[in-house]
């Protein structure tokens, strides 16, 4: 089998590797135009905020000038504004109140989990223990676990940490309050930057494949098994709990 | 009804509010006594296991010199050796290598919950966000809820905010973690100290009664409504469930 044999603790990346943010997003913001009479790509709508969110995170986590790492709901929703106020959405903009502007951010607490999520994590729950390791933070991902009844044994966010992924300290700081070594923990992640970062401090690594979350310039990612760079590939998290278990009965 | 309106998360003192401390301890002791034929008061040995660790946390949350906030596995077993080392237990201890002392030391990650524990909590859930707030480590808290089948949405420890409780920014931290306002907690605890902290912070305090957990110069604790000083007293968490409930449905 793939080698995660004394794996005690696995670490999820949650937007995009356990919840489906563009679909969810994507629907919200297309019924949102519907009500007032608006349409528009609104997958590329949810994917320039989610590309938004990803610049601010990323420049908070090289720590570079004034990059205090901010609440998530806030960045998303400075975001939404200048979304909003470009030429192709203003029409849009004008439609929305503050409020109305305020209940749309929130559908980032009500994103729906890929399918096999909500039970795989219940099977996995059962081999080992479960974390989410995310830069949302933590009332994102408490709201998000309760939607989507995802039963996390224990909730990890960047900003406990003061930084966001791929930052070490992130990942550091999660093993550390499992009072872990690394190699005893596994990064599990639809995003190969965030498994890289993970397996240059020791972590073990899980890549998971979901439609759309890499950019295009990412190739096919492969095990070491199959001559590539991470521990495990695997398509859901059920392919990844009876793997799991098998290792527990062998 | 009492006045938890507007409460929107749960922060649970864990050791003595949600476990029995004392009874699981305490019987792992007799257990281990037994087995080499020691006798002895095992509930005296696990109250002075505990005052050694509250005597210990108490002086990080004063921060006074040198006090450094340790991980509670290394405080506990610190103490363990003290007490083994005593007139009393040093026949304990001659039968007790390092390797059974690391052992028993995890006695800490095996406690039992309170009967209502488990259930009410299922049903609290349903209601309102519910975590922990505990100055028990992380990944005891994480054991615990695992051994124990405790749902936390979340799990706050003192070590994530570098003190102990009562120290403000224990309370403080989890309170913005959840990005609320200390009105929409309520603390809820066995132990009034814990209680008079959070109330101080503005959080509403629930006390529950569970035997032997107060020091005897604590005496009859009662909510605002009866003429003392905190919002709601239960004698159990499926009590205090069906008291949401009933808020939620009026």
């Amino acid at each position: 089998m793939a080698d995660l044999s004394g794996v005690q603790a696995l670490l999820f990346d949650v937007f995009g590797t356990v919840v489906d943010w563009h679909g969810s997003v994507t629907s919200e913001l297309a019924a949102l135009g519907k009500e007032h009479g608006i349409d528009g790509d609104w997958g590329a709508f949810a994917r320039t905020w989610r590309k938004g969110y990803l610049e601010n995170t990323r420049r908070v986590a090289q720590e570079g000038p004034g990059a205090a790492p901010g609440n998530v709901d806030v960045m998303h929703r400075g975001i939404l504004e200048d979304i909003l106020a470009t030429q192709q959405w203003r029409a849009f903009g004008e439609k929305l109140t503050a409020d109305a502007r305020d209940a749309l951010n929130l559908a980032w607490h009500r994103l729906h989990g890929w399918p096999d999520a909500s039970p795989g994590l219940y099977a996995l729950k059962k081999e080992t223990i479960i974390a989410t390791l995310s830069n949302g933070n933590v009332r994102l991902l408490v709201d998000m676990a309760r939607y989507a009844d995802l039963p996390w044994d224990v909730v990890f966010s960047a900003e406990l940490f003061e930084s966001f992924k791929p930052n070490p300290k992130v990942y550091l700081g999660a093993v550390k309050h499992l009072a872990l070594e690394p190699p005893a923990c596994a990064m599990v992640a639809a995003h190969i930057y965030d498994l890289r970062a993970a397996a240059a401090l020791g972590l073990r690594t899980v890549y998971v494949r979901r439609a759309g979350e890499e950019p295009p310039d990412v190739g096919e990612v492969r095990s070491k098994a199959d001559g590539g760079e991470v521990d495990v590939v695997v398509d859901s998290f059920t392919e990844l709990a009876a793997l799991l278990a098998r290792r527990g009965r062998s």
